[in-house]
């Protein structure tokens, strides 16, 4: 049972979400002694600031893609990493609804490590150390390059003199859909997907190679 | 005042839910004559079912990327472009909360595309003729590419041994906040970029274009 957690990071977006939370769980601790140390810090930070830690508490991380070699010398350690966007905007309710990927090596650290992850309000699900490069590429697909998608999208609606916010329920809508696939390339309607590319290249020819590889990614 | 509208193509994804809503409002008439006959056939139809129209009413189209010109030999004619994307599982409460692009070569066939959008319940904005394949290109990136984004984000998660469902609240979250970046390539951490690329190369090396092009247009 995790009586006491302390947050080292508490000032980054995944900190300030994750130690609000633990506060409202009574868990939070100022300074060790602690059950658990939790690294909310740059992932370039963790193997020094880990390394920086006396021996005896659980020593955990929140990145994504980190090893948990990364938090050597410690052997009581774990990895509990929040599948979400956050922004300092916004309070511990972002952790509500989102997924946790969990890491662990022992019996004993999955189990602090999935305690931890529902003490947040996450839906945990188990990943293996090694995969944690590739999952992290996919979460960093499903999230950043959203945000590049629509700014290339914006971009093009706004050179046609459309109002970019337009855009904002049909994404939304293509979510709640599924990700159903619809327009030109599902009716295999290359013609439509031919006058796209001439359009993009005369107003912004600098994102014909975006428009390009992901018009090829759908056909297939 | 629009008090008839025939729609043709009423059994396609937005055919569908657009007759829905115009009988909602009591506006669907079977067969001619009508105020305005509303083509929902496929972009490259229109000219074909627009030629066969007797001269009389107002001819429109609802799509994205097609010119006017398409509904030749009629004059008097216009488009709404719902931005939306549809499906056959839902009814006319899609078109809620979408925009719509209107066009229209006068002030008349404006007041009667602006009516007929609002009374499908689209917020209208004016778009050029000219620009309507750039629009459409943005569209078309900001949903169908977003499936792709998706689907290629869901494949890595899914061969990291993951949920790819988990990925559906962090893609929501990413628009609710605007479009905020956040992540590895925010924070400048070309390390953890080059770890999912080659991780990306190990497991799934056809979707390694696609990563690096993303990585390159959000790293601009």
């Amino acid at each position: 049972m995790i009586e006491s957690v302390d947050v080292i990071g508490a000032d980054g977006r995944v900190g300030r979400a994750v130690s609000a939370r633990l506060a409202e769980r009574g868990l939070v601790v100022a300074g060790r002694p602690s059950d658990v140390v939790l690294l909310c810090v740059p992932d370039r930070a963790i193997a020094e600031v880990a390394a920086g830690i006396a021996p005896g508490p659980w020593v955990a991380h929140v990145s994504g893609g980190t090893p948990l070699a990364a938090l050597a010398p410690h052997r009581r350690r774990f990895s509990v990493h929040p599948l979400q966007t956050f922004t300092h905007e916004r309070g511990p309710e972002q952790l509500d609804g989102a997924w946790a990927a969990v890491t662990a090596e022992t019996d004993e650290a999955r189990g602090q490590a999935l305690e931890l992850a529902r003490t947040l309000g996450l839906e945990p699900f188990e990943l293996a150390d090694a995969e944690r490069p590739l999952y992290h590429a996919g979460a960093a697909m499903a999230s950043n390059y959203l945000v590049t998608l629509h700014d290339a999208a914006a971009a093009l609606v706004a050179a046609a003199g459309a109002p970019p916010e337009a855009l904002v329920p049909l994404m939304r809508r293509t979510i709640e859909n599924g990700f159903e696939l619809t327009g030109p390339i599902e009716r295999g309607d290359w013609k439509t997907v031919e006058a796209h590319r001439e359009a993009i290249r005369k107003a912004r020819p600098d994102l014909e190679p975006l428009y390009d590889v992901l018009a090829e990614a759908t056909a297939r």
